[in-house]
């Protein structure tokens, strides 16, 4: 991409680049002070004004945040730390509690932007759930007001039709505990993770900053019997999540 | 970035980028094909030596590969299927089989670029490691000929010194068959996924094409007792894999 970049950028772009890059690689991490305006004008031999435009920059973009009278920092949003076995297993659904009190730890969740409608399914769908029609949840969900995952879950048309799986509000315990409901209830996961650049639409429903990939994950559910009951293709800001997986030998 | 991108670029960068845009986003996947010259010279109206420039761009970019007599198609790299549990399973580096083996099923793969040091340890590798002193295993895996791994293992120095842990060459089953030998064979594994940009450094070894994420996985091997044996931190290019994670609930 570099050459494509023109030389010609205003300073404050120029700086505020080259702290956007240091960021995305990691080299600067959540909660880590930005240089001060101070810092930038001897630096660059900038006026205050310009220094302040750089940092800006930042800000807007949802990197960092300025702490009054202490300067500007990386943008101390807490990654989720997404625990992919122990948040699945029957005893944290089983009892009626959301799937995301276990990713969140009590930190303030929303769900918004619900749409719940019967489609025919795309042919990767229908291949996983061996179905042509199926009914599809989509949804946007925010931790500390910051929207962070789009999830789509796809269920067997026939299988779900009539039960609260095709309302906007399923429930204690979720979707899981009305599939063992109707006696499927899942037993097994597999999930595939990707990266990739998010799409424009994902990057604008996420508000993502430039240069933010996003993680893919698709999780199949399974009955005991072998027999797909959800599709759940999810969406992740990668800067807002951390995956752990545990496993033995 | 839309901002910093000039509006004079030469007309077959422009396409190129556009198209380049359709594949990162996954609107176009591995192996389908591209527009030929034909399609673009009439979409675009250009000259076909313009078009066969744009399409060049992506070939160069390794993200596109001309078949004779039939088009230009998304590269054809067929993704790593990374099985999160099964490659680390006992059976697997017991029997003293490489866990590259359980990835790659027969695909030809090779490691260059090896190094093995003993380093004073970072924080970050101090606390999960409970020790100051490491030996460092640095490699860079390719498959099929092209890179798409960077590994960078860590042991506690005064566990592994003198075994073949701190030689380029560890044996049959590796590391984890070597760890076995000296009595502390792992157990328990926790792996942590991120996705971010890649560092220069990074897109450099691995030849990414820009707009390329990485994913991070960052495994920690346990002994049955819960005594950490190793960390290691894999920088993976993101379209050379799927993760793959199967639990139950």
């Amino acid at each position: 991409m570099s050459e494509s970049v023109p030389h010609d950028l205003p300073i404050y772009r120029r700086i505020a680049d080259g702290l956007r890059a240091r960021i995305l690689s990691g080299e600067l991490r959540d909660g880590d002070r930005l240089p001060g305006e101070n810092t930038l004008m001897s630096d660059y031999s900038i006026a205050r004004a310009t220094a302040r435009q750089a940092l800006a920059v930042l800000i807007n973009e949802g990197l960092a945040v300025p702490k009054r009278g202490s300067g500007v920092y990386v943008r101390l949003f807490k990654p989720i730390r997404r625990h992919g076995s122990r948040r699945l297993s029957r005893e944290q659904w089983g009892e009626g509690n959301a799937i995301w009190d276990a990713d969140t730890r009590g930190r303030p969740f929303a769900v918004d932007e619900v749409e719940v409608v019967r489609e025919r399914a795309s042919d990767e769908v229908a291949r996983v759930l061996d179905g042509a029609e199926v009914w599809v949840r989509r949804r946007r969900y925010s931790v500390d007001g910051r929207p962070v995952q789009l999830a789509t879950s796809f269920f067997p048309a026939e299988l779900v039709e009539d039960s609260a799986i095709t309302t906007p509000e399923t429930g204690p315990g979720g979707v899981y505990a009305r599939l063992g409901d109707l006696g499927v209830a899942p037993a097994h996961f597999t999930e595939e993770v990707r990266a990739r650049m998010p799409a424009p639409r994902e990057s604008e429903l996420l508000g993502l900053p430039g240069g933010t990939p996003v993680i893919v994950v698709a999780r199949t559910a399974y009955t005991a019997g072998g027999r797909p009951v959800e599709y759940n293709e999810m969406v992740l800001d990668s800067a807002a999540y951390i995956l752990q997986y545990d496993f033995d030998a």
